[in-house]
This record gives structure tokens, sequence and C-alpha cells, in this order.
């Protein structure tokens, strides 16, 4: 009986599928508990003005109104991360955008809260209203906080960048803008609160982040954090947007103290795109120096990102910009600028792939431009410019395994790119371009000295197993993966493992799932948990065959001598023979990332324990005569390092496909006067299964060293290359250059109409960086 | 600062108190599922006969119904203990008494449920029903099972009773009539099943035993146990009667799988008075040899169970008629005989004091007769009988603590027994008995040889504390003791621990809440794990300060220097030392008795790791001219070992002589052509509130060197020494006897008319028990 694998690698139906399509998954907004009340809150008119009163008198007056908050009832602020507490629940003093929530109702119907709603009395001073990243910076600019707009400035510098442009055989700069957007999730968020009369506060919710939900509402409500139970609902798709700390959760809360009966808010769709925390618009300019045969020796990269009303996690978005340019690329010499500013817009935070499309964007039709001038295929630029395996980046970024040059190969290779570019008819092109990405931050939030993640695993002496993990599945499949890798290791059939995962009191931490890390962090926790409850029961049946400990082999619900598999046990007899000699069979397994930042500020916010590669072709048919862009076919390939399921991969990447060709091709969010422009369904445009091309998806396996099984990452890193491909497609098809993201068809019309045969920004506004943070690697580390 | 217990010892709220007096609390019945379905079954009208056709077709097209079930569809049989695997869910062949399931049906609402029910067409042909233990083993008695009604016959000898008998100074017999009564839960007995779209059957129900309940489901529904999930529901009283697995659980189950939709089966009233399991009427003989100053020198007893139609845990019963006389006693020499027969009533199983109070009302009226006929006052008698501490019984039990003595002083003194009974009024009385019981039985039903409790501990960073443990809190409160033992050991507060209880996929085991073990055992596997989990953090704290391990003391949520408390940290900051030296912060405890048994079959059954004491008085005010005994006041001492919450001890104590009373007086469950003659809370007469005495509650501490914090059991225990109690002071105040239960105005009456003064049986039946088995302890080994 041989040591291959069983479960994982095998393309198996996820645990929760059967619930899900069968319509017995119970989402947020599905629960209803005795005496639940119906919360809603009302918002800011206004984009930017100081609160002069709110009135709520007649709201509490109206028959069927229990309770009605104000700012007042929870004055402290909160955020995600600890460097940007800068939120109320309820504003008191300010509303910073249209949306931002001043006031909350609960009462015994939706349609009552509705109409307490409409009676509240809010009298507001209004403010001039900043509604670009060059308003925010202009001198004259009314603060939305504090006495700046600057809300966060970052200026590093990694080797002599100046210099080596100066000695550079070919220099490039160019200014690009990536609009913002938003996750459309399928489900709007919603959160049940429950205040028992024990003073036991339960809070389920629709989130990413259920372990820092509970620390925001210790904080805000001033409860013992031992009070309070966040459990994270099933997940009707997050994308980033339910990984922030929302009002929503906060009121609910308070108003279950309250009234002491539970209490129910779900976001209208309409709130969701003004609470969503969308993708960050970033005005950029890149700036390379190469080496006449196409070899890069320095870039200098700048980021103007506009954040909305708040921080949120701004900052780490703000260091994102500028953090994987040289995993992608081996970049001896790089200079990274950027500012993020705030705006009387909804506050911007992660989405899939968070911080990174737009530089990605940037980059690749830039690597495009610089390949054409230099007389290189596209391709070929990035074969001479690859990272390295086993190597540590100018900005302190260690790279394990790197599958990109497979990747690009099997994209060339599938799509015919290099023949087939250069013969498409007019209309019809090919663009391609890489990325890379992180399998989880390296730096937590909170708690960054503890472990990232925790699985604890019991073993029933029925032989069903318990498996317990804070990680929240947002469609992603984290519960397939915990379940296949503890399956795996035990021997057991997925269907024997139970889990219970994202409920503060039972579960032991998982961060959350954001920045691609439930995969590699709590799936290498698991493992390891798996791996020490399997030998307590080889020390029990090696005792009781007996045989050597080495010997046994668990597989197919049995522990069996390897080269005499008839002789063995039952998994639970194993279980009981165990059991019987120690007591519960249990284990617990932790995932802490190697500590790998730089000496610098801001290091903690890129390095991972290991990264994910990508490369795409797209291609495009557009419409010269309407703009229109279509996209009949892409080609993709994930360094995924290990497929625990292949089919759960190829659903992320194809989902990644499919996410950045909206985001490419039509989806934006943007404002008039403070109100988005497109707050429905209906009116935001973003792609049916109608414009799903036909995908070809190649997953590189590299096993890499750090990984639960050697996985990495799969469910961001696909979504960056996508974006840039389609626009170097349409360069390929129109030769025009449409430096803005999304390509929408009056942007394609008019640069066809246009001398220069381009469409974007001319250049970035003037602002003063902070001094240059310098910290490049040691010469001797990078090779490693 | 002192190592005094902060929280063991006081009398503090129960965590589900607040749940359970603000109604939050949400039983079996409250339970409601989407697309739930109501199912109801169809049960015997006969006491014994043979299904002949059950035609379910009319039923079928009742519309509403979405399925109908019969024997067939559930034909494995099942039963609690492994020796009486004798019941169907729904009865195939053969029905054994009214009530006896044998159809059931599931529809939209309870309505058509009903209307179903008198849809199906059953035909039967009647058999000569078998109503009493004489008729049971006569001769030509229709079997029930098998061949014989026998259903289990007991005959052990400890030394040479007959021997003794003869060379006694004093001789007496008694024989005594108990009859069967019922448990009287306000909850009745419910169940809901979900049979998930993924092939996972989940069942909640109100049960005291729901691993068992698991391992039932698992045999009779041959699903893979991983594949089936069991939670006991908060319990609204147990009292043993839902420690069977009962028909409507199976039911219920393969309900939900038929249709697929989830379906609840909530009994009514009447079908609990049939369904129940309630105490065994027994009928018994006590016969014992005496010193002329009244040292027991010899004691021969046997029992009649009248079992009804199944075997439950009828096996158990029947042992536990013989086990416990020798506990209360120091007797020399001992001879048990017993047989429990299959008669055509609903079958009787284990109810508060389970096999016990029947001897006890047996040896303690008795020993009031011996004593007044040797001329010794009832409490001299027991005096001079007091089994030692750690001693083994003659049946090879061992006794630990005993504070048998220090009880009967503690209600002697102060009822002013002594003095007081002899100067009552006519129609006035005191009466005096003593009892003992078990902390747990030593042998498990299932999975003897694997520890028997099972408690895990995971500490969150944030202070809080998850406690996992299979026990159910049926009332007794032990979710109280296991977070009070928790929070002891830990030095945080109780609402610091999150309970979850009872539930087969998430929490380790505990065989279940009967026979008084939970906080014996299941507090010994909490003590354990709250003790590894404190070593875990006190070594990462002591490095952190640093200090001595032994140094450190946890108290108030924080874990300090012994001897200067301001050097420490918080207990979350602890949690947070360890949790970053070591992952998450886990620690499991288990509970194996120690091995006990003796050297002879049934010797499982009574071994316990150790036994607690009761002693009573009870004052009666008996009406002469109607019979009707009232009880106005009762003193009560019980060796409960330690008191970790003396509040709910006292309210174990007090409930068990209200229910004490309760059979004492008026509880009886008889039969009229196999008809229950009072099966409903109007008819079955059960004291109010109205008839609660004023007790005087004594506890005393005799810390048990086997029990968590010293305890012994309270649950079941102050029982037993009432009902005889009762008995005695009716002699005491009215000069007659009445032997036999409940003593009712009618028996009170016959009595005082009777030349005889006594209403009870006359004389046992013939029954030729099997040969004696002899196994007495070893001489040496009675004063260990």
């Amino acid at each position: 009986m041989a040591d291959e694998l069983a479960i994982v690698g095998k393309s198996l139906t996820k645990p929760d599928a059967f619930a899900k399509v069968s319509g017995q998954t119970r989402f947020a907004d599905d629960l209803a508990l005795p005496r639940m009340l119906f919360g809603r809150i009302l918002r800011s008119p206004h984009p930017h003005a100081r609160i002069v009163r709110v009135d709520t008198s007649r709201a509490r007056a109206l028959p069927g109104v229990l309770a009605v908050l104000t700012g007042d009832d929870l004055p402290i602020k909160f955020g995600i991360l600890p460097v940007s507490q800068d939120e109320e629940a309820l504003a008191r003093e300010k509303v910073r955008y249209v949306g931002d929530p001043i006031a909350a109702v609960a009462a015994t119907d939706e349609w009552i809260a509705d109409e307490a709603l409409e009676l509240i009395e809010a009298q507001f001073t209004e403010l001039r209203p900043i509604m670009s990243i060059e308003q925010a910076i202009a001198a004259d600019a009314e603060p939305i906080h504090g006495t700046s707009n600057v809300h966060k400035a970052v200026a590093l510098e990694f080797g002599d960048t100046d210099a080596a442009m100066l000695a550079a055989q070919h220099v490039r700069e160019d200014v690009v803008f990536f609009e913002g957007n938003t996750h459309l999730p399928m489900e709007q968020h919603a959160a049940v609160a429950q205040y028992g009369a024990d003073g036991k506060l339960t809070l389920w919710t629709s989130s990413q982040t259920p372990h820092y939900v509970h620390r925001a509402l210790g904080k805000v409500l001033e409860l013992p954090m031992s009070r309070i139970r966040v459990i994270a609902t099933p997940n009707g798709g997050g994308f980033g947007g339910k990984s922030d700390i929302f009002s929503h959760e906060l009121v609910a809360a308070r108003l279950a103290m309250v009234t002491r009966r539970p209490v129910k808010i779900t976001l209208t769709r309409e709130e969701v795109f003004y609470a969503h925390r969308g993708r960050h618009p970033v005005l950029m300019k890149v700036k390379t120096g190469l080496t006449k045969d196409g070899r890069i020796t320095a870039m200098q990269f700048r980021s103007f990102l506009d954040g909305g009303g708040y921080g949120s996690y701004g900052v780490a978005s703000t260091y994102y910009t500028g953090a994987l340019q040289a995993t992608t690329y081996a970049i001896p010499r790089y200079r990274f600028e950027a500012v993020r500013v705030f705006t009387n817009k909804p506050p911007c935070g992660p989405k899939r792939g968070h911080g990174t499309p737009q530089p990605r964007f940037a980059l690749e039709t830039h690597f495009d431009k610089v390949a054409e001038e230099l007389g290189l295929d596209p391709v070929e630029l990035r074969l001479r410019n690859l990272p390295r395996p086993d190597s540590r980046t100018v900005n302190w970024l260690r790279i394990t395994s790197c599958g990109l040059e497979a990747c690009i190969n099997k994209v060339v290779e599938g799509s015919g790119f290099l023949e087939r570019r250069r013969s498409m008819p007019r209309g019809r092109g090919l663009g391609f371009a890489v990325s890379s990405y992180l399998s989880g931050a390296g730096t937590a939030i909170y708690w960054n000295d503890m472990p990232h993640s925790e699985v604890q695993l019991k073993l029933d002496r029925n032989g069903g197993v318990a498996l317990l993990c804070g990680a929240i599945d947002i469609g992603q499949g984290s519960d397939h993966i915990l379940a296949a890798i503890v399956a795996e290791v035990l021997g057991v059939a997925l269907e024997d493992i139970q889990l219970t995962t994202a409920d503060t009191d039972l579960t032991p931490i998982d961060l959350g799932s954001y920045s691609s890390r439930v995969t590699f962090m709590a799936g290498n926790a698991a493992k390891a948990a798996a791996e020490k409850v399997r030998g307590q029961l080889f020390e029990a049946v090696a005792r009781a065959l007996p045989c050597d400990v080495d010997d046994l082999l668990a597989r197919d619900r049995r522990i069996v001598r390897r080269n005499q598999p008839a002789e063995g046990v039952s998994f639970a007899q194993a279980v009981q023979l165990a059991e019987a000699a120690g007591g519960v069979v249990t284990a617990t397994g932790s995932y802490t990332p190697p500590k790998l930042a730089g000496p610098y500020k801001g290091s903690g916010v890129g390095p991972s324990p290991a990264y994910s590669f990508s490369a795409a072709v797209v291609e495009v048919d557009c419409d010269v005569r309407t703009g229109e862009v279509r996209v009949p076919e892409v080609w993709i390939a994930h360094d995924i390092g290990r497929a625990i399921n292949p089919v759960l991969v190829e659903g992320q990447v194809e989902g990644s496909v499919y996410m950045a060709l909206g985001e490419a091709l039509m989806e934006e969010q943007t404002f008039r006067l403070g109100l988005h422009k497109f707050p429905s369904l209906l009116e935001y445009k973003s792609p049916t299964a109608l414009e799903a091309p036909v995908m070809h998806t190649y997953l590189v396996e590299t096993i890499d060293r750090e990984g639960p099984f050697g996985a990495k990452e799969a469910g961001q890193g696909p979504l960056l290359p996508v974006i840039p491909a389609v626009a170097n497609a349409v360069y390929n098809a129109l030769g025009v250059r449409i430096d803005e993201i999304p390509i929408t068809p009056d942007k394609v019309l008019k640069a066809m109409s246009d001398r220069s045969k381009r469409v974007g920004p001319a250049s970035t506004p003037a602002f003063e960086f902070p001094p240059l943070i310098k910290a490049d690697v040691p010469e001797e580390w990078k090779g490693k």
C-alpha cells in the first residue's frame, strides 16, 4: 500500500455544497429568533456636513418602535486597523459621505422601522465636499478629519533608483488611473444580535473577520470579551467587502442590549453600495529603467489613493499598491511613494487582490509599451526579468517557490499568443500580462505574536472527527480544504469530518478570510493537528497489534500495517484504543507565519510566507463602431503550489477572471454630488453569464515547502493579470491605449478619434511626499 | 493571598437560570425549522395482541401527509442495554402494552397528522394479557417475549446466611409492596430530526443519554455514526424518564430521512404516561437476623419486579433492588434473590433512585419494627450497624467517605425525634429512616473500558473559556457544576465559562445524566482539564515574570504571585503568553471510575466510586376520620461530600423530598384492562406547592477523596429515606403499619379497622430462583 494521496488533489464535492444547492443553508438574513425586532439605520443625505441636531422624539413615539439610537449611545470610536480608529457606529458631530450612519431604530417590523427613520429629524450645516484626489490635496481643502486630508503618505527606496535611471539604457514613464468599483456579493450584509438574560451578547453576522468584529464589539460596547460571542454565518460572497467592522453590527448589538430582544439588521442593496468599502480609485505613475536588451535596472512607482471618508484598511491598501512589484519581476532597485487621501465618498477598503489590481494594471500595460519600444515581444520581456525561486526581493520579500515561467509558457502556448497576435483581423486582439500575489499576510492586524490560525480536532469513539477552526468559508471553499487535509492525514472519508467554524466561543482563532490566508495558514494548522492526533492513534494501534509505529498507515477508515494491510483496526477502533489509554483523543495545530518583515516601517504589509504567480492571455473582439469590447476567450495559468481540490481552484481562478473582466470593461463606482451614480443591480454594470468567455485554466503545481501539502493561494491572484491583459489586447486589436479602468466604449471611441490614440490621465498632481526611507535588502540575500 | 475557594462552596446562580426564568430557553418542542413536518405515532389499543395487518393506504392518501411508516420500515431491534435488544421502533408482529407504537405519520401540521392516524386501519388478534407478577410467573401464562415471562432472575449469596439465621438471637421477616409510579416531568418528550442534503442526520431530543441515542440511531437506521449528530436540548425534567431510547426518536429520524424535511414529534402528556419507563412495582420480602443488642448478623432479601412489556434498564433495576442494602448497614452476610417479569403494562425503567426506593422502603420499615421488638429506639438500632468509612461491603462495594452518623445526628437533634415521638398527640407522628446511594455507576452500559466522562477546555486569547462536555443538564445543575469547577481552578468568573454540552459532534463523551454520575465524573474530568490548562498558563507566566511556577495563584481573573499579588498578569494576558509559546491553549480531562466490581456476575451494578448517605425525620398529621396523611415538616440530612453549590444541593434535596412525598402518599400507576387509570395531570395525583412541607435541610460534608473537591451525589439519594420515614411516622401517629406504597387514605382507614392494624401483602409468590452464586468478599477486605 503506497503513500499516494487519497483526497488531496482530487476534485471532490465541497461539504457545504449540498446545503447550498438545496437551499438549506441559512444565511444571516434567514435567521429568525423569537420576539426578534428589525433594525434600520438612518444615513446622511449629505457628503460632508456638521450635525446640528438629531431629533428622534417623533420616531420614538411611533407605535411598534422599541428603541432609537443616536451617536451618543455608541460614542466609542473604532476601526479595523489599530492606527485608524476613526469611525463611529453612528456619527456624532460630522458626516463624511452620503450614507454615513447617524441614527438607528428597532421596531417590530421593517415597515415600521422604515417609517420611524422618516420621522427622525436631522439638521445639518453643509460643508464643501471633497470629491477627488486633487481636491483633497489642494491647499485650501476643508479637512474631513483633523487638519489635513492626507490619510497616509509613504516613501520608500530600496537602492539608488535615481542613479540607476540616469545610467539606464532605456527609460519609460506612464501615468494611469484605475477607477473604484465594488464587490457586488450576492448576499447583502446582515447581522442578528441577541442579548441573553444572562448578559451574554451573541452576534450572528455575515463577516469575513468574526474575531476582529468580536474585538470591536468589546471595545465599543464596553463588555468583557468573554461575554460576547460572534458567529460568522455562511457567507454569500465577501470578496473583501465583509472584512471590515460595520456600523450595523455594532448598532444591532446595542439595540439588542437596549431592547433585550433579538434585533436583525439587513442592509438594502443600496446601502451596501454606500457601506461597502470597495476598491480604491488609484492614480499611478510608473517609471522603469532597463538595459537595451530589456533587463530592468530600476523602477519608481507613485500611487494616489482616493480613500473616501474613513481609514478602514486604507493604510494597508496604500502599502499594497507598492509591495508586490518586485515579486513579479526581479527589480534590483525600487522606489515607492504613495499617498491615500480622504474624500467625501464611501470609505474604500479591500477587494479581491487588495491594493494590487491597480498597480498591476499600471505595470503590465507599461511593460507592454516598453516591450514594443525595445522591439521585444511582451513574453520575452517578462522572461528576461523573472523572479527567482528561493530569493529575497529588493524590498525584503521572501519568495519560496515560483512557477511564473511555467505559467507564462502554459498560456502563451495554449493561446498561440506569439503567432496569432501578429495576424489578428482589425478589432480582434490578444493581450498578455503576469502577476503574483500573497498567500496570506505575514503580519496580523492584531495579536501578531500569537498564532494566526489554529485548528482543534476531537475524535469521537464512533469514528467521527470534530474539526473546530475560526476560519469562515466565504465561498472560497475553506471548509472543504480543512476537511480534506484532515481526512487525508487521518485516512477517513470527507464526510467523517464535522466542521464547526467561525464561532468565537467555540473555535480557536483564525484571523479571518482575507489576504488569501485560510488554505495556507489554517490548512497548515489543520495538517499539524491531524498529524498529532494520528500520532496518538498510531501509538495505540502499534501497542495493540503490536507493531512499529512507523509501520502504520491510515487509509480507507482503517489503520493498517503498511505492508500487510489486512493487519489493522478500523479508525473507530483505533480511536477507542487511544481513548482507553489516554482519554479523549484531541489535538490542536497552530500556524504562525515566519517573521519576514524587513527593517523599515510598513514592511509588515507585503511579506507573505509564499507567493502565487499567474499569467493570462486575453482575446478581445472590439466593435469599432460602438467601442464595445467583448472577451470571447481567456487563457489563464496559476501557480497554486498544490491544488488541494482542483475543481475548487479552477472555480477560484475562473471567478477571478470573471470579476476581472467586469472591472476591466464596465464596473465603476462614481459619484454625482456625493450620490452614487449606480447604486443598484439594475444600474451598476457587471458581467452576466452571457458575457462569460471560454476559459482555459492551467494549474501549475510547484509544491511550496511552506504550504500545506505544498498549496499556495488561489482566490485573488488570478484576477490580477486579466485586467491589464484586456487593455493590452485592446491595443493589439485597435492600436489605442486606454490607460484608465474601466475600458468603456466611450473611452475606446474617444481614443480612436484622438490623435494620440490614447485615453488616460496626463500627469499626477503635485504632492510633497515624505522623505524617503531607504532600506534595501543586503546584496547577499538577494539570491536567497 | 490564601488558597481558599472562591466559587466552589458558594451559593451562586446557575448559568442557565437567566434563560430559564426569562423564557429564553428553547426546549425541543420550541424548535422550529423551515419546512418542518409534524410526526405522530399510532399506538396499540390492546395490552397484548398479534398484529394481523396495518393498512396505511387511506392515511397515505390524505392531503398533507408526507409519509407513513410501519414496523417494516424500522425492522432492527434496539434497547438501552446490550442484553435487552427487544424493542422495535414500530411493533411488527406483536404489541405488548397499550401504547406500544405500531405506525407513524409525518404531515404538514399536527391536525392532519392526527387525522391520518385515525385513517390507519390496524387489525389485531388479541392475546390474554398478563397484568400482574403472579400472572406472569404462572405456569400457564402466555409468554410476552420468547417462551417465558421471566425476564431476569438473580440469586447471590455473600456468606452463609442460612446458618447465620439459625444462629441469630433475633429474626424478623416482612413482606411489602411498592406500586409503580411515573416521573411526571414538566416537559413532555420531544424530538426534532433533520436529514441534510449532505446525508447528515441531526436529532435534537429531550434526552438524558444523547450518546446512547446516537448509538441506537446508528444501529436502527444503519447509518455510519459519523453521519449522525445528536444534540440533547435543554431538559425540562428527566428524573430517569428520558434516559431510555425512545420510539419517537427513531421514528422522527426515519421520517426526516424519508421526507427529506425536518420532522418534530412531541409526545402528548397521555403518551408520556404510557411511553415513560416509570418506577417498577416491586414486591419484596426482607428477613434479618440480629443479636439481642441489635447487631445485624445476616439478611435475606427477595424482590419481584413487575417490568412491563420490554426489557429497558430492567436487568439493572433488578440488581439495584439488592445492591445497596449493605452500603447503608454493615451487614456481614447477605443473600439476594430477585426476579423481573414481563407484563402487558408499559415497560418500567429508571426513576430517581433507580431500583432503590422500593427495597429502602422495605428495609427501613422492617428495621422500625425490629427496633421496637428489640426495645431499641430506631436511631440506636441504626447507630449500632453503621457502615464504616474506607471499607468494603460484603457484596464487594467500596465505601470511601461515610457521613451517615453525622446525618443521623443532624435530623434527630433538629427534629427532637427521640423525645417528641414519645409524646405526640394521636394522629401526629414522627418517622425516621436512613439510606445511601451511589455517585455514578462504576460500570458503563457501553464503552466501559474508556473514560466515562471527558471535558475539553479551550481558552480564548480574550479571556473566555470554552468548556465542552457531553453532559446534559436535566435541571440538576450540571452546567453550573462544570462551570464552577473550571472557574475555581482557573480563577476566573463563572460568566467567563462558555458551555457547550451534550452534542455528539462537538462534545467529548459523558455517558449521560443518570445514576447521579455527572457532578462526580464529569466534575472530575473538568477539574483535571482545568488543572492541566492552568499548568500551561502558570508555565507561561512564570517564564514571563519570571518566578517559580509553584509561586503562582489564579484568582480574580488574574494570575499572580502568591505572596506578592500585585505582581502578575491578567488571565487574558496569561492566555496570550501561553498561546504565543505553544499555540491554542487547550486541555482535556477524563474520568474513568476505578474498577471495583466483585468477581461475580451482576457485580457491575452497584459499585460506585463513592456513596452518599442520608437520614430523614418526617412528621405526619393524619386525619383519623378520612385516613388522609399530611406532612407538615421534614428534617433531612445528606452527606454530599462537598456542596459545590449549596443552594443547588438544597434544591436537589428538597426536590427529592417533595417527589418522595408524592410517591409515599398519592402517586400510583395502575391499570384497568391494560389502560392507565390516571393518564393525565388532572387524574394522576401528585403534590402541589400547597402540599410542600417545611423542610430542614442539613448538608454534611465529608470531602470524599474520589470526588471533585470532595463532592458526592445529591440528586437521588435524599429521596430514599423519606418514603419509609413517612410510613414509620404513620405508625408512630396511628399505630398502624401500611406496608404498601402509596399510603393512600383508604389503606390507612382499612388498617385502622383491621385487627392486624396492617395493610400489605401477606406473602411472596412461589418462584424457583436460580441456584445461588456465592461470592462473599474476603474477610481481610471488610475493613478496607
